[in-house]
């Protein structure tokens, strides 16, 4: 399979579909609604759904109601980087090559926009409409999997973590528990949900947790090695922010090339988590691939 | 009757399940969570739970999974003060008596709490221990409701309408649109919540939700008229602000006394709307008049 095609026919699938579900930037109320697409759609990669579509493959079921799912894992995401990137967070003025949320609409409609974002990921998930044929049972359990993966014991608590290690001298192991949580949750849920919604036995589903977890490691680690190695161009942001921040890294711990030895073994225990799915895997193996080759 | 008794019963129900729910203060990532609790236990009314209890109550079916439905109500409204206080929205310095959450945890903190706590109204909703015995179908049609009540067509979208009316001079069209946001839609999905619940007929769930948008009306219309009449002691934060930040209110428009006239009326027609459910209403029809004559 050729990873590239694939990644861009699910981008499109899903940017379709998020297109669909936002209310349109002229409905009132309007500032709100512009705001919120402006963010949604500018550009993201699309990671978390695209695993949670590529999930549900590799367990081959129909799964009804997937793409409200799948969505919900990006308007949180989307909501968290808008927060992120507020004043009193990152304070950061640029992101995926656009000035930030609260550059354009300032703080207050920024934190309201992503408040909507959040809620909204869980509408998406509870609307009948949308979610016809999905089974309640398994839609309440796609709901648990949403609001612990992004809540405080997974990427909230994740970047309560982070903002703590500011400016300190933090060991290998506070590196890993921030990623934990503020990185691997939401995908680690990402896949679960994926999963799920297609029906996965309670194997698949371990399976494919460890999966997420390896590569949710590995995304990181890709993350930390590409703030040292960008260009600006490449990121659609400022590069290095993290040395400038005087913030440690796995690079601070490995070196770049270790860094990136380690998110390679991180890829090769995750696909060898997948041995039991065949080929339906086939695009979560080039995803994880992916993850670690990506320039951006 | 005594609404007294009765509120102090069911207030303490609600900070005992908001209090086994609520992870401790010492519990990782700790500072999140004592700042959670800060604002989550800082004595509120608990108005939107009570009005859920008491509308299952007014079905009198036994409404499995009650509590965590009616306290996920309080997760959303102590969020949207947290967030709502903040400097770049209202700038509040006290709530409730205490110095408001970003003023002790600072902002980011502040911004992370708030997101938590909405995150985990969900999660409460969904999940398993908690919900045992309530039906999936009914548990999805709950989320939906919460979902819907409190996000971009609820309570977030209310509060973008109200930060654009700052300043202007706005007809009483564009003041009853903001509180029938703000304000309206999260009471709506409370009343709601608590009649699903219970199993109530569609009949029952439109005489509820018609006491509930009246009562709605009348809550906003006294907290108007409280801005203007109560004291520091009675309301825990500075009285007047309102006519400070030079915000038009229900007194603007009709004077405090008229005002009062038209809260007490919403009252009356809200209790109109309960006449099919006979003393088992009771508790609602004694809420709606506290609501017009509380002190804070």
């Amino acid at each position: 399979m050729n990873i590239k095609d694939y990644l861009e026919q699910k981008r499109d699938d899903v940017d379709r579909f998020l297109d669909f579900v936002m209310p349109s930037a002229t409905t009132a109320p309007a500032t709100l609604h512009e705001s919120m697409r402006y963010s949604l759609m500018a550009g993201g990669k699309r990671v978390r759904p695209i695993l949670a579509i590529a999930a549900a493959e590799a367990v081959g079921q129909p799964a009804p109601g997937l793409m409200p799912i799948v969505c919900s894992l990006e308007f949180i995401h989307t909501y968290s980087l808008i927060h992120d990137d507020l004043p009193s967070m990152d304070n950061d003025d640029f992101r995926r090559g656009k000035p930030t949320n609260h550059k354009v609409y300032g703080e207050a409609m920024a934190i309201l926009a992503g408040d909507a974002l959040l809620t909204m990921a869980f509408d998406l998930c509870s609307r009948p409409d949308l979610m016809k044929g999905c089974d309640s049972v398994r839609q309440v359990r796609l709901i648990q999997e949403l609001a612990y993966g992004s809540g405080n014991m997974g990427m909230v608590g994740g970047q309560v973590f982070d903002i703590q290690a500011e400016n300190k001298d933090i060991d290998l192991p506070t590196l890993q528990n921030i990623h934990k949580h503020k990185t691997g949750m939401l995908i680690r849920a990402a896949v679960r949900m994926g999963a799920i919604a297609a029906g996965a036995t309670d194997r698949q589903l371990d399976d494919l947790t460890g999966y997420a977890e390896d590569i949710g490691l590995a995304f990181q680690i890709a993350d930390d090695v590409l703030n040292v190695t960008g260009t600006r161009e490449e990121l659609g942001k400022n590069p290095n922010t993290d040395a400038e921040r005087g913030k440690k890294t796995y690079p601070t711990f490995y070196g770049v090339d270790g860094a990136r030895k380690l998110a390679d073994d991180c890829v090769t225990r995750a696909n060898n988590r997948l041995a039991s799915f065949g080929t339906a895997a086939e695009p979560l193996r080039e995803l994880a691939r992916y993850i670690t080759s990506r320039r951006n």
